[in-house]
């Protein structure tokens, strides 16, 4: 009977372990994780420190009990997993003090990514967070809700910042506009902090188009969103407790500090097995996640992938993909080798009352050093029929080759409602299979005025950009 | 210089006008309409019966006067044409008692579609009514008004049917379950009429799938619209006006009658004149929907197009396709010979608080008659992550082949505002592209908590597709 051993009980873990074992109940699997909680929706970590889920255990889609007694998948959690001996195959895990070796058939690796702290002095200081786990979410809602019950960390200093806002639970910062710093800018005001939102780049939501980061920052403002960009921040200063963000140009009094500065992957186990790494610093892997080493795989938020644009690996650590890539790793090991697909860097975010996605390659550097000749237009158009009672504005970024027409990304922002997310599942499927703008323009998209114009907008942007490109 | 004549003003035919002028200022453009109304929304008329949209107006997208002035356009409302020439290159059209003669070089059949009035007696009695054009729309908004402003057609029928609704405006009957059925349902039950909706067939939106079906009958059911599934209707009975629909099991008290019972293709001139219908009854065109006479396109609800999944011609006479296609004409006779692309028979609804959209091929029969082995999968998902505090459920049908795993159709079907109809858009992507199902299981679609789980419904769909396929 073959073991099928996996470090890391997340997405990609759990995805693999589940399938693997649907497909082949006699494999052995064996998974250690060396935190308490498995299988679980960090993206909703942010809402949860809104308030809007009212406990963590919600965001577990399978307990590691129903892991062990439902789907007979040998969990051990509290276990790290610390070396690995290709040669032997064997994995050791310490626990309680104690090691054991573990021989695998088959092992994946899937443990993830860590949230970055960037080197800026002051991280270490009290009330400077990250969200990259559970216990992280845990510890902001115990923050959250000590603020709101009355408790003050920095009296002197809750000053001007703040003292226009009525009930203001302080001022706090986020470091970071990409998605969790959003989010969280979001979840902290909603719960009465006045935000400050430090981004070092002159816009937020770099990865999407310049015009949807336009929209987005527009709108963090109108819901008092403090944004400081093109803001290196200098400092965490205070004493033992963080109480200030020092950029180059200011000084922003705080009480607490979200860093979302993103994450790298936790590839050190793999390093210091002979796995190799990618030029992107992930583990890289063949299209069916094979490592270097023959029978290791890796999958999830250490692992690059293939750009479906490109076909160059990537490193885009992103939930569907580690649940995709989890699952393939799971059919492969039982005999039915499966690649998993690409990744088109596919992201969505919802910003206060605004959501916005964005799909493929959208930089004009990193189109012209894979070999195209990007052309982009943006057009705003309505959500719904003009004349429908209902609707909003949706703002679309296309880019595309200006030789072949290919579609190389799209970027989109709407009110919240209005359709930006779900509409980039036409791009993605113009990426997917290559498609030129000149084939988006003619898709068959649904119509019917209470969900669009008879031309959705993803058409008038293909429509514009299509003809750029031929003028 | 080339004039390029014209015949109907509305999506084909003012579509390929102003992208014909726009391309080349010179050209000579003269559009004959026989009514007054020009380049309307006529989707939008249920919303305009129901009051949600206060003139008939507001449905208008760009006015004569704006095609004459600012377009410069020869647009002549109340001008029917007659006769075409195809030897002399002329149409004969009248206008207020007299003829004229108008030659071209190039001509577009752009006459629409017909309300079809079913061969039922009683079709002829006053309270009668279609939603084929803008004035249909204006009597129908006449007669809700005068309902709702106590005006009784029936006194002594406005019985049991509608005695438990308080403040009913009376029983109505609409015959046919399709699209305009069931936006008309909508809008009369808005207005507090008893809604009695008959259905020849088992099932309402026969053109998705069943699940989605028995999904909007239900609703229908639960916002009181008196369903009669397999109900043919023999008679609408009455004396002057109409006062009952009778079927085979039952009679009805009404005090009007709206009839959804679908279009056709308007097609006597074009046939006047030689010009050959395919076997779907309207206008057979090449791909740049030139007829078999040469320089005469036709497009729009008058013309046949071709099917994205089997190539051949197919009636589904849909807003965008005639704008698309009415476009794509107007680039060719100004010197950019454009196809305008395919159909895939998508199609979005709204009903009450449910929305639905289908593309594609669903019917067994008919993919069995295009050479197909169809399997099909239903599953019903979370519309957004299952933690979030909003959301509900999608139910998405998938069709795909046996042999190859192509994707052959799909429909989806949600709580209004939970994203059937735009995530349509993925299903459309593949489908146009020729996509498996095991492509589609890999597409890397947007995913953030407040939209989806981390697999959209879309991608679980496929998975459970691929799965099927496979065993």
């Amino acid at each position: 009977m073959d073991t099928f051993v996996i470090v890391g009980g997340d997405a990609a873990g759990m995805s693999a372990a589940s399938k693997a074992k649907r497909d082949d109940p006699d494999l052995e699997i064996v998974v250690f994780e060396q935190g308490e909680w498995v299988s679980y929706g960090a993206c909703g970590l942010p809402y949860y420190v809104k308030g809007e889920i009212q406990s963590l255990e919600h965001l577990v889609s399978v307990t590691p009990e129903e892991f062990r007694e439902d789907r007979d998948i040998d969990l051990r959690t509290g276990h790290e997993v610390v070396a690995i001996d290709p040669d032997e195959r064997t994995v050791t895990a310490e626990h309680d003090g104690g090691a054991i070796v573990q021989s695998y058939d088959h092992l994946l690796l899937a443990t993830g990514a860590a949230a970055v702290v960037p080197q800026i002095d002051g991280v270490g200081r009290e009330g400077v967070y990250t969200l990259g786990s559970m216990s992280d979410g845990k510890e902001l809602r115990e923050y959250v809700a000590r603020a709101r019950e009355g408790e003050s960390f920095h009296q002197p200093d809750r000053g001007p910042a703040c003292a226009y806002l009525e009930d203001c639970e302080g001022p706090v910062g986020v470091v970071g506009g990409g998605y969790i710093g959003i989010e969280m800018a979001e979840a902290l005001a909603a719960n009465g902090f006045e935000v400050n939102l430090f981004q070092r780049s002159e816009r937020v939501l770099t990865g999407f188009s310049e015009e949807t980061s336009e929209v987005v920052a527009d709108h963090l403002r109108e819901q008092d969103v403090a944004l400081h960009l093109d803001a290196g921040v200098r400092e965490l200063a205070g004493e033992d407790r963080v109480s200030a963000v020092v950029t180059d140009d200011d000084r922003v009094p705080v009480e607490m500090v979200l860093l979302g500065t993103g994450v790298s992957p936790r590839t050190a186990l793999a390093e210091s097995a002979g796995i190799e790494c990618g030029a992107t610093g992930a583990i890289a892997t063949d299209p069916y996640r094979e490592t270097n080493v023959p029978d290791v795989y890796a999958a999830g938020d250490c692992a690059e992938a293939l750009d479906v644009v490109t076909g160059d690996p990537v490193y885009v650590p992103l939930a569907l993909t580690a649940n995709r890539h989890g699952r393939a790793v799971g059919q492969t090991v039982t005999g039915t080798p499966t690649e998993g697909g690409g990744v088109a860097g596919t992201a969505a975010v919802k910003a206060f009352d605004v959501e916005a996605a964005r799909t493929g390659m959208l930089d004009h550097e990193d189109a012209r050093a894979a070999g195209f000749d990007p052309v982009t237009e943006t057009v705003t158009a309505k959500s719904r029929a003009g004349y429908y009672p209902e609707g909003g504005e949706v703002t679309i970024t296309l880019s595309a080759d200006r030789e072949t027409g290919r579609l190389l990304g799209g970027s989109l922002v709407s009110e919240y409602g209005e359709g930006a997310v779900h509409r980039s599942h036409a791009l993605v499927g113009a990426l997917e299979s290559g498609a030129t703008v000149f084939d988006l323009e003619n898709y068959d998209l649904a119509y019917a005025p209470p969900f669009n114009s008879t031309w959705d907008p993803v058409l008038v942007a293909a429509k514009v950009l299509s003809g750029s490109l031929q003028s």
